[in-house]
């Protein structure tokens, strides 16, 4: 089994590397190759053969090199974040658009030469949905994105699932709920403060947080998400149909409800460490967002989130934080 | 008023300007300019200043070129369709997708130079609808294209949207529904069975009917969808919002009843030269259409259709037959 990721640098690139290299193999197939490709040169695990490529996927021909070694999986995780895409109009239509359009097209040209036909995992998010929503939104909800990394993600949906009838390519769409909580630094997506206002006070820092206590949103964890790519690569897509991108389960939670579990988990000093800050602006994007998704489709199908906030703080102390609070 | 029409020598382009040189007029302001253009070039009318040019738009500086006189209303109605956007996937993506936001980027280009904010009028399809589908399909519903052709439009629909929230123009699609009678020969779409089997009997010659007479699809006149156009140029878009496409208004029929309605308006010898010869191709892409839309929001905002087939073929009596039947 070989497997290209791209984004490979990322956060859940790193992450589903990790998950990939640990398992030895990938839908019941030994893990035998791996290709890493990102902006910047990716980790370079040393338990697998594995290509790391740092290359602009949007640039003439590097989609071609990079699947000139036939991977059986693509994951397409590549991706220039909600907040970044909207004050880089470029960048964001570049990466999220036309970068994904040149990977498609990059495996059409293959699969009309010899037949080529992998599996394409693409990371897709519940930024394509546009306020006014219902809640749960159902499966069938219109796209409306509010945002131009929500329109870029759709597009790529629709792309996905153009290439996937017409016997291109294999794909899967998984519509991830926000990641939380989001190891390391934080990035420039607008929904970095579901993470930072648990991560930071876990470890005693001061988080700060933009948006009202009552803001409810739709979150699974880093670990679940890896699960989630995982399954997809592995899923029997005969039981998919040709509407390829699932909404992925998560974890329907307001902000209040995330600092009660971090009360639970952390005790009042680590809340205390969270200072109210409202930001027009960021209450703006997130305010058009998912409450709820209606993943009745992807539980069926076997994909599994996080059902408490106390579970999602547990799985990055254990993944994160080796399993124990700093005192 | 300076108007651009793309694919203005297609069979809605061509009504379309004829509509606008018979009013004079279009928004509540007189037609000062016309700029047509199509792969060849559009016929020009005598009673207004008008500027034809045959270009490809999705070829490198062509829109640049089209809205060097700032138009106030850009028409863009260039497409590969249905029928052929599936047999020859390069076209349909390069006119269908890749020209549509050539004339975006450049509508931008020039909005960032000067503020020009044009009124963009797109046509879209109900083809962005995928089986199984309810009936009739609430506005709401996702769209999952069975075809490249709603693929391409569907992601023209999201361009545009973004576009307009960014406030580079100001968009308004409207999804047409099929329009039928379609006059002069046929051409490529899959739905050109819907005409034909009219606009030929109606003259004294023979038909192709290739599906059952069962089928139910979603209808309006080339004078109803020339008056959608015109609507939509005049519009408050301050009452559309975000979702900048509309599901047009239309008439949901069986082809047993286009037939119904032939009988009486030509007579049973019309009727008699439809001749049935199911093909599989045609039912498997019809098949997966749309039967009926909720266009509430359409209607509510002054979008009107025809109400019986009956009419439908008396639009085309009137229009294409100088109101008479050959006897």
């Amino acid at each position: 089994m070989h497997v290209l990721i791209t984004g490979a640098a990322g956060m859940l690139g790193r992450k589903l590397t990790e998950r990939l290299v640990a398992d030895g193999s990938l839908a019941g197939r030994p893990l035998d190759r791996l290709t890493l490709t990102d902006v910047v040169e990716p980790f370079r695990p040393a338990e697998v053969t594995a290509d790391v490529v740092a290359t602009d996927l949007a640039a003439p021909g590097a989609a071609d090199r990079l699947l000139a070694g036939r991977p059986d999986v693509v994951f397409h995780l590549a991706a220039v974040v909600s907040g970044e895409a909207e004050t880089d109009l470029d960048l964001g239509y570049r990466v999220n658009l036309d970068a994904t359009r040149a990977l498609l097209e990059a495996v059409r040209v293959l699969h009309e030469q010899d037949g080529y036909h992998p599996r394409v995992v693409f990371t897709s998010s519940i930024a394509v949905y546009g306020a006014p929503l219902p809640d749960p939104i159902p499966e069938d909800f219109h796209h409306t994105p509010l945002t131009s990394y929500g329109t870029q993600k759709a597009i790529a949906e629709l792309l996905l699932a153009d290439w996937s009838r017409r016997g291109f390519c294999d794909g899967v769409g998984v519509r991830l709920p926000t990641v939380c909580i989001r190891p390391g630094r934080p990035n420039k997506a607008a929904s970095g403060f579901f993470s930072s206002i648990l991560r930071e006070p876990l470890v005693g820092q001061e988080a700060v947080l933009p948006v009202p206590e009552t803001v409810r949103h739709w979150h699974a964890s880093p670990r679940s998400a890896v699960g989630f790519l995982v399954r997809a690569a592995g899923l029997d897509t005969a039981l998919v149909g040709p509407r390829r991108t699932l909404s992925m389960p998560g974890l329907s939670a307001t902000v209040g409800e995330q600092l009660e579990a971090l009360r639970r988990v952390a005790g009042e000093r680590a809340v205390r460490l969270v200072r109210h800050e409202p930001d027009e602006a960021v209450m703006r994007i997130v305010g058009t967002w998912a409450a709820a998704l209606d993943a009745t489709r992807a539980e069926r199908l076997g994909f599994v989130a996080e059902t408490s906030f106390d579970e999602i703080i547990r799985v990055h102390v254990e993944d994160e934080l080796g399993g124990v609070l700093p005192s």
